[in-house]
């Protein structure tokens, strides 16, 4: 990705320590996270110093190069967030590469390269869905930054810059990841506006949005998808204006020993992530991190190897 | 309502001026505006001291009742914000009365009370809806403060207080009129949690909302619902999940010189509304402050009168 006019990623490994784009601080400030061993990654991922699915798979790969306990310190990684997929499947990759006599370092870094490889394929894969001056609504962020490089959600549009696309962001409460979306999108130069979460409607109704593109965190066996809170009104919303409902993700998010979305753990994360911006406490607050989109609202998921159709 | 233990209304006319709860200090401070002509007055209706379709045509016909120029008044308040009918409703209520040689003072708080009236029936017409422990989700601010006394949306569930109703309170992005809810229902004492609006789909997906009710800025001749921004999404998703969505309303809001919601002038609000939680400032943001619901997805609109199902 571009970043001040320079390619970037959002983590990588140099001086033996992981350094990660911390993005709690943008997109106000550009700042780089070190985690020099499994404990500074474990507290990197819990505090979403690196987020998006992807990327914290990415990071835990390192976690687990850089322990001297590869066993414990994939404990440790496994404890941090409950619902990316990418995170038990970085952890599963690595202790299989070592346990064949891999050398740790070179399969974190291995793995990083097959992620974004996978990204720039879903982009061209997904670049073919958007005509020109295609509107395309996108939630939270599935950008670069969630994955290293490219992004899920972002790669087609990042891809289809030729096309001119418009991309309306949703600000994503309660963290405002959207904003991460709006700071990426403006580095490349590509034409955005942020709506609020609940304009989003507003704009479908209107006939302004040709099509939906977010990205995952895990995908169960028969297709539905849990991501980002909001995904799925977003979903059911498209569906009644009949605008097409695409999710970007590598195969890897797809867990086949879950059957449905109503058997993942979803994660409420505290309260004062929603009240922080209140000038009031209220009594009580809930704040579920994810919900899960049933297939029957997805027209397509787009993967590196193409793009699947959930209800075929 | 109560406020602090004791019965307070959101606007009533004292010492030769309008007061008003500034709605733009709470939930932090309780704190009265004071308004003394009609420019004062449009001013508070302007920059939302005052806010809520029942309250700015109560605020506006003290606003005339004030004026010297009743018909310049008119001009100068009804150009304060277009998409509330009962703002242009007022006026011509207080120009009729005015041109029929009654008292524009007496005029105007017979108007209050009969706007109070209408509420507190349909909070009677409203508690029937709810059962015993039943889990309503509401949306912006449609409370006491919005209606001077009652509210419209919160009416039937104040009445139904024995029945031991629980809230979910959207926040409602941008302005966050959710607190005002929380505020209201917590000075009544009623169980309720505030959450992010994209939560809202995730609950009644899970099955933990029973009903919605909502209030209304217009409603058109064919009972499309204008109200605020992020309505259309949760009667959509309402609806998919075969949950009742009502919106309570004084009959007054109905506009039946509009044929249809597509006839409706969308409010688009200031960028600043949308940014000021944000570190980052998107070069394009856009700030529709109202949608449009389609009586299709409306269960029932409860009035004054009764409650009217759309479909019939």
């Amino acid at each position: 990705m571009l970043v001040d006019g320079k390619e970037m990623r959002s983590l990588w490994y140099e001086d033996d320590s992981l350094k990660l784009i911390d993005q709690r601080s943008l997109p106000a400030k550009l700042e780089i996270f070190e985690a020099k061993d499994e404990n500074e990654v474990a507290y990197a991922i819990k505090e979403m110093v690196v987020r998006g699915a992807p990327a914290i798979g990415c990071a835990a790969a390192y976690g687990i190069a850089m322990a001297k306990d590869k066993q414990k310190a994939a404990e440790i990684l496994a404890n941090t967030r409950p619902t990316a997929r990418d995170l038990f499947h970085a952890i599963e990759y690595m202790l299989d590469k070592i346990e064949y006599g891999e050398d740790a370092l070179k399969a974190a870094e291995k793995y990083v390269e097959e992620i974004v490889g996978k990204c720039r394929k879903i982009g061209e894969h997904g670049k073919r869905l958007i005509s020109p001056n295609a509107r395309i609504l996108t939630h939270c962020n599935a950008g670069a930054l969630a994955c290293v490089d490219y992004g899920t959600a972002l790669a087609p549009i990042r891809m289809a810059r030729d096309k001119n696309p418009f991309v309306w962001v949703d600000e994503t409460r309660p963290r405002l990841q959207g904003l991460l979306t709006s700071w990426e999108l403006e580095q490349e130069g590509i034409e955005h506006a942020v709506i609020a979460d609940n304009a989003a409607g507003y704009f479908m109704e209107k006939g302004e949005v040709d099509l939906v593109i977010v990205g995952a965190d895990r995908i169960t066996s028969n297709y539905d998808v849990a991501n980002k809170i909001g995904t799925y009104e977003k979903a059911v919303v498209a569906k009644e204006n009949d605008i097409p409902f695409y999710v970007a993700a590598p195969l890897s998010t797809l867990d086949k020993s879950i059957k449905s979305g109503k058997d993942i753990e979803i994660e409420e994360r505290g309260e004062e992530e929603v009240t922080k911006i209140f000038s009031w406490k209220p009594k009580k607050v809930r704040n579920p991190a994810f919900d899960v989109t049933p297939a029957k609202y997805i027209t397509g998921i787009i993967t590196e190897e193409g793009i699947i159709n959930p209800a075929e």
